[in-house]
């Protein structure tokens, strides 16, 4: 009911009725108690809020600043937090450089980190509601039901334990999550996927990843492990990738390794990413190709994903959408060849997220926790 | 409610009550109009059938035999048919060869088909219910609602109306779906996976497909496609498909692709299916390497479909699990190779459908319809 009014609201019990089936009593009467709490509202009823006489509609709101969560974004590099309302909107943003991604040094500025946060909270000037939990997001095999990143090649961790470390320092519920999954929980709670039937969020970056929602859920897969895009064997069999795999579409396309094959087809051993992107729009042959093979890579991964799942929509987001126009032209060209029958229909579009919005992504998983009414997070 | 008790019958209505969340009183009201008009039954109570005083808790059973459907598999050399009634039990079973794939041929053929089985239906000495649908199977790109076959390359249709072309000769709703869709909905309700939380169905035979059952629900494509792991580009780029896409599974891993191969390698253009396979068993070295290639790429096309959705279980089927010996092994490698983390736990088990099993699936779409009230097949 609250997931409701969260993501459709304002919206009148009526409208409720008529989209979960039950009665209009049968809403009024488990909106009571959400109300009594002060999770939702009744926005004041304009004139034409009267439907017939003495029977109010005034639609439902979530109320903001009834609660407020925290949301952290790991990479190897830097943590990037934020903190928001019920709502998911930012109140506070954070960003910490880590020298290091040994688990217990990440850990360690990452309880600094949050406690930051929560002082930014307490001494903020917005209203915030009382925090009911931390999401923390991380590239990778996370077991989100124990709080264990099982697997992240990008971060170096495997079996890092990390709501049971990070739980020792901060006395909050906290809820780890694949960092694209959170996105994904994002965009169909509170971005574009809100009144779409299926979509796919696909990030291309320093790690390529891919969030599902289907049939009315993010997909998290029996076992924990979904999306993973990045790891489908699409590229050249003799390309090991990070994850020890072969021919994993990152081999490829990843930002890593489109600067290797510049480096090695320039010879130009010292560039960086920047310097690569700029040798490719100066029209760099060597350059170009490197893009190219990964536009071509990307491309082909899209097509088997909607082949296999068929979403209405894909959205084309993470840092790699700061360079889309070297290889779109590349991967449009092969996600059309390859993309069977109708599942080319689907909408290919540009999402661009900042940081920030990863780090809203963690906060978002918890909001949905939490209004669900799921441990570690109760209601 | 009807699914329920289909699917997890026999079932106390206490049991219904706490699984759907509503009230007893609720499910007592829902469920009388069920029995009255004869779809579900109490069965009797045993001495524990009581639940303090005066309260059955008899449990609920669908009536078989209030209704019947008929499901067929249309494949382009023969057409497959079999009755049920309402739980998918199959009441009488119809082969028809064809001699030609023609559209206008085909539809003809089904028709007299369709006609012969509800001769059985009256006939027959199972006491049948009345016919309610009929499902009509086909492999490829089919638009559901429209009962349109939009892409078969199988049988070579393009944009064929099934429903519309048949229901001139038939005057019984009628329902056309892909065909390893129709098998996965008969595998979720009466099947291997009325128990998992999500699951695939992959067949290898003269098409390799997929359906997949995720967050409670077939996965249907938003534009009518999915599940065509066939059609996923990791053979190689050279070969071209009968889709007349590049690089597709069905390449290399169909029982058309694995047997050119066979040709090709022992210089035996005259080679059938059942020789190659006698070949391979023999230890023919040319033609084991061309079910090996099958299983490489088969391997690799089940770690891409279980890396993207992460299913709790992936029942291999499809005429091809006949000569499974010949490339388990290396499917097994490949797959192995290329699983991305605990997505890699996901069990591969073997099923052995027959053909009556894919008519059975057009008929279970049926009967998920017509229990769910939807349109053209409302109760």
């Amino acid at each position: 009911m609250l997931t409701k009014i969260l993501t459709q609201g304002p919206i009148p019990r009526v409208e409720i009725a008529r989209r979960t089936g039950l009665s209009q009593a049968a809403v009024t009467k488990a909106v009571a108690p959400l109300i009594e709490t002060g999770f939702v509202t009744d926005a004041p009823a304009g004139d034409d809020g009267q439907l017939g006489i003495g029977r109010p509609v005034s639609p439902l709101t979530v109320v903001a600043s009834s609660a407020s969560v925290i949301g952290v974004k790991v990479t190897p590099t830097s943590l990037i937090g934020v903190t928001t309302d019920l709502t998911a909107g930012i109140l506070n943003v954070r960003h910490d450089a880590l020298d290091s991604t040994d688990p217990e040094a990440v850990i360690d500025r990452l309880a600094d980190h949050v406690k930051a946060l929560i002082s930014a909270l307490k001494t903020g000037t917005a209203m915030a509601g009382p925090l009911v939990g931390i999401g923390i997001a991380v590239s990778g095999d996370v077991d989100a039901t124990h709080g264990v990143v099982r697997d992240s090649p990008l971060m170096g961790w495997r079996g890092v334990p990390v709501a049971e470390l990070l739980g020792k320092r901060v006395r909050v519920p906290i809820l780890v999550s694949n960092d694209v999954r959170a996105l994904t929980v994002a965009e169909h709670w509170f971005g574009a996927g809100v009144n779409a039937d299926s979509f796919a969020v696909v990030t291309i970056g320093s790690g390529i990843g891919c969030g599902l929602y289907i049939n009315g859920e993010v997909v998290s897969g029996a076992y924990g492990v979904s999306g993973e895009l990045g790891h489908l064997p699409l590229a050249p069999g003799e390309l090991v990738c990070t994850c020890g795999r072969r021919g994993c579409v990152e081999t490829v396309a990843s930002s890593d390794a489109i600067l290797a094959r510049t480096r090695e087809q320039t010879g130009r051993p010292g560039l960086d990413l920047a310097g690569a992107v700029e040798l490719a729009h100066d029209g760099n042959l060597q350059a170009r190709e490197a893009f190219d093979r990964a536009g071509e890579v990307i491309g082909a991964a899209l097509a088997a994903m909607v082949n296999l799942v068929g979403p209405e929509l894909v959205m084309i987001a993470g840092e790699g959408v700061a360079e889309y126009d070297l290889y779109e032209e590349r991967m449009r060209r092969a996600f059309a060849e390859h993309a069977f029958g109708a599942a080319g229909d689907c909408r290919l579009t540009l999402r661009s997220h900042t940081f920030d919005d990863w780090a809203r992504g963690a906060a978002a998983t918890v909001i949905r926790s939490y209004v669900r009414g799921e441990p570690p997070l109760q209601r």
